[in-house]
């Protein structure tokens, strides 16, 4: 079964989509099985991260930023924006996509867990995730 | 189901297998599932990429081989050649396997996705694939 | 199907996971599938890398801490140790979830991949992986 949903993000950073993602899971009403989920972007991507703390995420983005600046002169790929060959560059470091088990129905984080949306174009944009949940 | 491909990578950098996957896909007829790639080495490894512009997946892997340069005074494995040592640490920080949903039949990449399989090493090695696809 | 394994891990560094994820997919008993591995934590997390010499493994993890140093100064979410935040970061750079096809009851491991799940965190600590085998 495949479920594809939208996201609109705010801005730059990691957005917190556990709960659409639960929610899905929730609807398929499966006890046990893989969930996927899979963005349709080269410059937006997935982690799974601690949900807890809120400086955890801000630090691993700011650190994600000093490693990939904007204005890099090595890009040559600058006319869709200065924040674009950035957006590629994190997007290949990180998951374009992520599996969860699913057991008894949940999602099988752990504790800390949550899954992200990571933005790394400046503006918010219209973000499409496909949800695929398999036995 | 798996099935085993192999493809001839001419050099280092990323290089196109969309069309070989959907081929499998195609071939395999399932309207609805998942299909996973793993790639069987430790020096080559897979990424979704922009498949609009070049310069995009140029720049990407200029950027990559600054962040990991042959012939770091770190590197102790240098018995398989320069080029050896990078090519695992890129192999960590991108992607070994990815899932990709299947919907009406078809990959469901986003409109500027492309899958490459990225070599690592700098001559072409023949690399192996499997895919799975599942329910 | 999915089992929750344990692992103590004695420090921080690659700790072969593979015989006890084969022992799994042998217990189960199925020739073909999708072996699915899934962390649950944030300061760990998986890796496929070359299993014959071990200093491809050590140039690695030190390569990796290196780039992603304890002591930062950008860092502010220090709370938890000075190696709690760089863990979060690598654990990001690498996978927490991984999937392997299963060919002839057997992963589908090329001749010199292991599977290393990666201790972040200068102390052992008690690691769950949730290994789900689907069709």
């Amino acid at each position: 079964m495949n479920r594809v949903i939208t996201i609109t993000t705010p801005h730059q950073g990691l957005h917190d989509i556990t709960h659409q993602i639960a929610a899905v899971v929730h609807e398929q009403g499966r006890a046990e099985g893989l969930c996927t989920l899979f963005v349709q972007h080269t410059s937006a991507s997935l982690t799974i991260q601690e949900n807890a703390d809120p400086s955890a995420r801000s630090d691993l983005e700011r650190w994600l930023n000093r490693l990939v600046p904007e204005g890099d002169a090595l890009y040559t790929h600058t006319l869709e924006g200065s924040d674009d060959m950035p957006a590629h560059i994190k997007s290949a470091l990180t998951a374009t996509q992520l599996s969860i088990p699913i057991i008894e129905g949940q999602l099988a984080l752990g504790s800390w867990q949550g899954v992200y949306l990571w933005e790394h174009r400046r503006r918010g944009e219209k973000r499409r995730i496909v949800v695929h949940i398999g036995s």
